[in-house]
């Protein structure tokens, strides 16, 4: 089988996910960088690969895919082990909903191109626009604290890394770039450490990837 | 067993995938308004239900799930028949991510909470924002229409409705609402239409629900 090609960035936290998830299954991949600053990923070539002109898109068995949690699915049913997603219903559902707190309901509100639309067709100054990005961190990531705290371990699901984890360890890695105050989430702090001290989370990190020049 | 319980409002995109998919199992519930424009949803009745203080929420089998999505996929695992996620890994893939380019990448954009904070905080008045909430919806039907066109049948993937048509059907409601040119999507068109047929999906829309006085 050929290896797997990741269309990636090093701070795209959906790519993050991915690499995360990669790595927990121990699928070895080559990395294809798409540089989301100079505007790589709204070019012809790329759009071609993913109509969405976003990161990441995985190539693999023949396929193309794209959207992280639909990929981390994808690999989680063609490598089963270590799961990713509870087998029993509800306690996946739990997991999922964890996920998406962060996945639907945190990371659009702050991506790239939400942020130059501020800026740009609204107006928005660079404070406003911090404050913005600040804001939905806070909210989406108190409600996780509540949603998490009584079924967490060291992980945010028991004693072992689920898609959740995998969607909060980038979503935090961009809190604190942003100095977004998370003394107040104790149990999102318990698995972020826990994650950062495994190394398919540690290889990971944006600071480990090849940096744009 | 009791019947399942949606915390529902007629106009929520999110809760009208969930009576879609509901529909679509042959899943009697009851429906529990809570009326988001008055503010119920953020009252700390409703947050000890559902922490992100979000529609919808489902009591079913003596658990309460959040998350449209992971509703839905616990639906598709509890009650199989029809299946509303292909079986094949790699359709799967391609299914969930025309669903997330909607759920995560359109709908999220365009929440009350969203509009409420740009009219507020950022003092963005109802023509710009109006034109916001198009812009998203634009940028993603068009990416959903490259994406669904290769592989659509009468509905989004093949012939028989997936969660990505119970995505695709909420998110043209809105456009709708809020005049977004649909000509350049015939494929999407194409699998509303059909949709619309469906009884499933007709008892589901927002003028058949209970509405807020």
């Amino acid at each position: 089988m050929a290896r797997p090609v990741l269309h990636d960035y090093f701070r795209s936290s959906a790519s993050y996910r991915v690499r995360i998830a990669l790595n927990l299954k121990g699928v070895a991949y080559d990395q294809q960088m798409v540089n989301l600053v100079s505007g790589e990923q709204r070019g012809e070539s790329y759009r071609a690969l993913n109509p969405q002109g976003f990161v990441p898109a995985l190539e693999i068995d023949g396929q193309l895919l794209t959207q992280s949690l639909a990929i981390i699915v994808y690999l989680d049913q063609k490598f089963p082990e270590p799961r990713l997603m509870p087998a029993d219903p509800a306690d996946g559902a739990h997991v999922r909903a964890m996920a998406m707190t962060i996945a639907c309901d945190i990371h659009p509100l702050n991506n790239l191109r939400v942020l130059k639309y501020l800026g740009g067709e609204l107006g928005i100054g660079e404070a406003a626009r911090d404050e913005w990005y600040r804001h939905w961190i806070a909210e989406g990531l108190a409600a996780l604290e509540t949603m998490a705290a009584p079924r967490a371990g060291a992980y945010l699901f028991g004693e072992s890394p689920t898609v959740a984890d995998i969607c909060l360890v980038p979503q935090l890695y961009n809190a604190r770039r942003f100095s977004v105050p998370l003394d107040a989430y104790p149990t999102l702090l318990r698995a972020d450490e826990t994650a950062s001290a495994d190394p398919a989370f540690a290889a990971a990190h944006p600071d480990r990837q090849e940096q744009p020049r």
